[in-house]
């Protein structure tokens, strides 16, 4: 096949223009008409010239794309607003250059290590973001004896893997120091998947904060982020025998399922239950009343994560990155808690 | 480099195995020990051998990838949960095969334009989905132009052209019907940008329905599909001297938008105006009241695409698909119109 291939100098020759006319034609690059572009491409079509990703990452080794497995349900992906959040601002970070995202939805850990594999065996990236790292990740020792290079969109968990991580102890002390403020002392953290170590960090952080404000009666409960799951929760929590008078949940949709089942017990958002939900989003703008939210910087720790991965694929160090703070945005679903 | 790079016999000598449990272990095909599949990796390492998919697409000419450009706003993206409900079909497809996802999101036509031909150029993609034509999309004319196979999301209104479709017209008349079935008589539909075809195919049934029902005052108004201009449009539509009694949305997010307009102006939500929605969502069952919606079948229309573009790119017809019907569900935000 090498040596049939036609020659920039072949495509040149063939439409009487410059190599460098045929190249900017072929690279899509500013500085030929696009009269000319298109007939340098036809003339290269008939030449059978096939300017292949195949031929270039066999001259430079790149393959000029990163990788992103998902593994959440898609139920739950179809409507939690963070990673199509996530995916905006990697995809800004990644705009104008040449790398493109191979995205892949699974909820099965061992299709996600086996995608790592089949891409990074067969050359389809250069390397991965890693999301949602669970304790002993598996992924973590995968890249490592793969040597692939990757990224993880969380906590400085393992040394000398790279890390792009947003301070989410911080806002959970916050948003208990908001709440005690306000005159709660009896509130339920709805958290997400135990398994996670996001989910791990966020609790421990809340179990600490609330026993340094001598909150006796906080605790954490959990769910799998779906508006199903945290419906079943938030209702047993609210039935139970000292309901909490505030909630604070682990995603956006959890909030917004909670202010339904307030609704449907006939309890008063925010006069007799209040509601805080994490990452903020329009969801979160939305409904009435509009709820409460911790804003974290989604879409500038998927661009942070893109550049730091592309630095250590071009072989720059392995630097853990700390994104913006989060903030705690009050709305309309948090307030004083009713007389007790 | 072509010389240098060693075989799968290489691989097995040295390993002392057999070629075929090479080739099981390089492909990640059951058939190896793991212990002898990562002895088997170590040693194709050592000898420097690099199955890669660059390598392959040169001995078969297929990337095994297909593209997709979502070409909207990253702050309409972010929220809307249409497009993650169509990367779950799309993935669902694909799951289990050789054949991954490259995913753009920009919201300038001329960079989508780019990304086809760079894809194609560099045998990035094998094809791809084609979603939001507008009349005379001149992506049409660039898929034809470059032969690249591609298949259209949407209605069959380019001959020759592959795509899956859904039968929006139908499900415009049935809303209409519903509507009218509970005594509404001036009912504004507020649809996506005029320049999409299926906004026009939409608006169009909408206009038939409503003449063939004898509404004259029936009339389509325009937003871009985020609730900033929904709600702005939605507050001049019912602030207007004879404002209508009930609202038919393009999008869920818009409904939902239009609720706290609703809110907002002391209108109670199904008592005093009627809302639909239109892709049916979790957005949709989770706000209060919850919202009457036209559910249609996004998942399966993704995976239908691919299934079809998969068939095209091995040379398959050109077919035009049809997926099943969408249907209203109607919840709480539909009832009566009050008296006038």
């Amino acid at each position: 096949m090498g040596a049939k291939r036609p020659t920039i100098s072949d495509i040149a020759k063939a439409a009487g223009v410059s190599t460098g006319a045929v190249s900017y034609a072929l690279n899509n690059r500013p500085g030929v008409s696009e009269p000319t572009r298109r007939r340098i491409m036809e003339i290269a079509d008939r030449l059978g010239w096939v300017p292949s990703s195949a031929a270039r990452s066999l001259s430079d080794g790149r393959a000029n794309a990163i990788g992103l497995v998902v593994d959440r349900p898609a139920r739950v992906i179809g409507v939690e607003p963070y990673f199509m959040q996530l995916i905006s601002g990697i995809q800004g970070a990644l705009a104008g250059g040449p790398t493109s995202l191979l995205l892949q939805v699974t909820d099965n850990a061992d299709a996600e290590l086996a995608a790592y594999r089949r891409w990074w065996g067969e050359r389809r990236v250069d390397g991965v973001l890693l999301v949602d790292l669970v304790q002993n990740d598996p992924r973590v020792e995968l890249v490592r004896e793969l040597r692939l290079p990757a990224v993880v969109l969380g906590e400085p968990v393992v040394p000398d893997l790279p890390c792009v991580w947003t301070d989410d102890e911080m806002a959970v002390a916050e948003v208990l120091e908001y709440l005690v403020a306000l005159g709660h002392r009896r509130v339920v953290r709805v958290a997400g998947p135990t398994k996670f170590v996001h989910t791990q960090t966020r609790s421990r952080a809340f179990t600490e904060a609330a026993a340094r404000l001598g909150l006796t009666e906080a605790r954490v409960v959990h769910a799998d982020y779906s508006d199903e799951a945290a419906a079943r929760v938030t209702r047993r929590v609210l039935t139970s025998g000292t309901p909490p008078t505030a909630l604070v949940f682990d995603n956006d949709v959890m909030a917004v399922s909670a202010l339904g089942v307030a609704h449907e017990l006939g309890l008063t958002v925010p006069d007799q239950l209040s509601l805080v939900a994490w990452d903020d989003s329009a969801l979160c703008r939305l409904v009435r009343p509009a709820l409460s939210a911790v804003r974290r910087p989604i879409a500038e720790r998927g661009a942070a994560a893109v550049r730091l991965l592309l630095d250590v694929i071009g072989g720059g160090p392995a630097e853990q990155v700390k994104t913006s703070d989060p903030e705690l945005v009050p709305r309309s679903s948090t307030a004083h808690p009713p007389p007790s």
